[in-house]
């Protein structure tokens, strides 16, 4: 016996989701069975509207209801300073931060052969145009401290560079509150070779 | 800055859902934004159909979409053995260990003063007028091997039993599969009580 159409539909298309195996789907579906109209409801529309109304900003290809986005049509924001990410979520990292004031660029992932990812499929052309565009005078190259994002950085700071504007990457080093006995070798190797003077 | 208001609602409405902290609910509504339209819809309307088409069986209290459900309408079904079980999920259990051949009942819960919920909140009256309605031989409690499941099972067994049914429990012990190094001590203690002749 399986479960009735609707209930076995709704759990075969919440495991379509990241994260979500088939024992949580089950437990999602019969939550939601139970939980008052309205709230499902408002689930149901805020998945579709969120679809619908989400794009990309032209000019920074984060996601927005509103084009340009809110950040690209802050005049406060440093337009000098362009910081390049791989991820709409590391925009928000980096505003949570509260340290950057600059504008953004989203790469939309990074360059990874092995995932069949190359230059072509990200907003590097755009970003480059930005940039041949003129008034930035930095671009912080914040795509993530692995091999595909290292490789991102090392790509894009080979086209910027010749058009005279200064490339910078975020430094490597130990994170803070984090503990030195537990600190893997590259990281820490990577913190000695980017020491300070204090 | 927060996010676009469609995105931020999203998350919202994810982390309302049990087993989905902030951080799922932000995954799972940046999946959303980039998954094809056609499958943004199918969960959306997955979600309303379940909500909307299931109800509960007027017989034994399971979830279905058709009534009396398809576990009740099915004549093959031993008539006079009944299982009583906390949650419709607990029948799929049963079912999945295919040994179970007779019909359900579904309580909805367990009884837990703690929790606010007695005896009145429990489909126990109906389960009492399917018994004195005649035909079932034995009432089969499979209720957690919990506090709660274990006070429940109580109850029942007091209110039926002097209707002249047989009153049944599932049997405690150590679970297939499992090792007797890492059992725990009430459960050793169970199997040991419940040992039997080989």
């Amino acid at each position: 016996m399986l479960y009735a159409e609707p209930l076995s539909r709704l759990i075969g298309e919440l495991s379509r989701l990241p994260t979500v195996g088939p024992r949580t789907a089950q437990r999602l579906a019969f939550h939601l069975l139970q939980a008052p109209m309205e709230e499902v409801e408002d689930l149901a529309r805020a998945i579709l509207d969120a679809r619908k109304n989400m794009k990309f900003c032209s000019v920074c290809f984060n996601y927005t209801d509103c084009d340009p986005c809110a950040l690209c049509q802050d005049t406060r924001r440093i337009q000098k300073i362009l910081c390049v990410v791989a991820d709409p979520r590391d925009v928000m990292a980096m505003e949570r931060a509260n340290e950057f004031r600059g504008i953004y660029h989203v790469l939309g992932g990074n360059i990874s052969p092995m995932d069949g990812i190359g230059p072509d499929d990200l907003r590097i052309k755009e970003l480059l145009e930005r940039v041949n565009r003129g008034g930035v005078e930095e671009v912080i190259v914040a795509t993530n401290p692995t091999v595909v994002g290292e490789a991102t950085a090392l790509y894009l700071s080979r086209l910027i560079k010749p058009l005279g504007v200064k490339v910078t990457r975020l430094a490597y080093g130990l994170p803070a509150g984090s503990d030195l006995e537990y600190a893997d070798a590259v990281t820490l190797a990577k913190a000695m070779e980017g020491r300070r003077d204090l």
